[in-house]
């Protein structure tokens, strides 16, 4: 019943939390901000990433690894799969939720497209974090062009 | 899989969050944080109390919507149950749990025991927030006597 739900109402607190106590409120602030839930989400990453089955360990091909992301790992948070994923077999990914949980208690459309970063940063940490434990550098960012739609792109270095 | 303990990560960092940014690591500022803790977990208990079945709502015994916590809500939360629940059958509840989840990853006995409290904050408002929701106005502490062993005091004033 409510446990589905329970990770929502907690990063919802986070997120209030952060923003209401927050020494600055101007844009360094706000920064200062995104960047605590990113380290947040970076490490519930890593934990969960440690908790994935042995055999995912496995994967061999960056592209298993961003599609067990976009299915298991999506499941395993938001109770739904990624829409899609697509790549320019280059080392950038760009994972889309077309309905992404987190966004939406907003209003669709575009009146409070400035609010959605905030809702953003933990999840990227999350995705860059279960990439760490996977063995995958990477760099995360998310863009929302209209409520609820979220992109998340994926940069992965070439060593 | 993993979302069974994704609860239990979020919870740990935002534990580390608090602690890492107090302004004042003394007494008052763990105070502080102690607070700000029991509030999310209040809001959070709330929200899930908006989410339980309708028939809950119909309780009118304080010991049904006690045991509905220690039943129904606990396992939504920790997928256990409480381990036991005694009342004086005068306003006073004291709800046991043998081995809190949250307590788990601290090593057992007596040398982690004053960092328990902080582990407990979030918890305590929980409770309060859940039991605010089914309309009953409540004080809600924690104590700790040896690692994992929780009890949680319910305090309901007689109006």
């Amino acid at each position: 019943m409510a446990d589905t739900v329970l990770f929502e109402f907690l990063h919802t607190e986070m997120v209030a939390e952060l923003w209401a106590h927050d020494p600055d409120p101007g844009p360094g602030g706000q920064k200062m901000s995104l960047s605590v839930l990113e380290g947040m989400g970076f490490r519930v990453g890593q934990a969960l990433g440690e908790r994935l089955p042995r055999e995912t360990l496995a994967f061999r091909e960056e592209l298993d690894v961003l599609k067990f992301l976009c299915k298991d790992l999506w499941v395993a948070v938001f109770q739904k799969q990624m829409d899609s994923l697509r790549t320019n077999h280059q080392g950038t990914y760009v994972l889309q939720d077309n309905s992404f949980p987190l966004l939406l208690p907003m209003a669709s459309g575009l009146q409070y497209l400035e609010e959605a970063p905030k809702f953003l940063a933990f999840t990227c940490g999350l995705l860059r974090g279960a990439l760490c434990t996977l063995g995958i550098e990477s760099v995360v960012t998310a863009s929302v062009a209209a409520l609820p739609v979220c992109k998340f792109q994926v940069v992965i270095p070439k060593s």
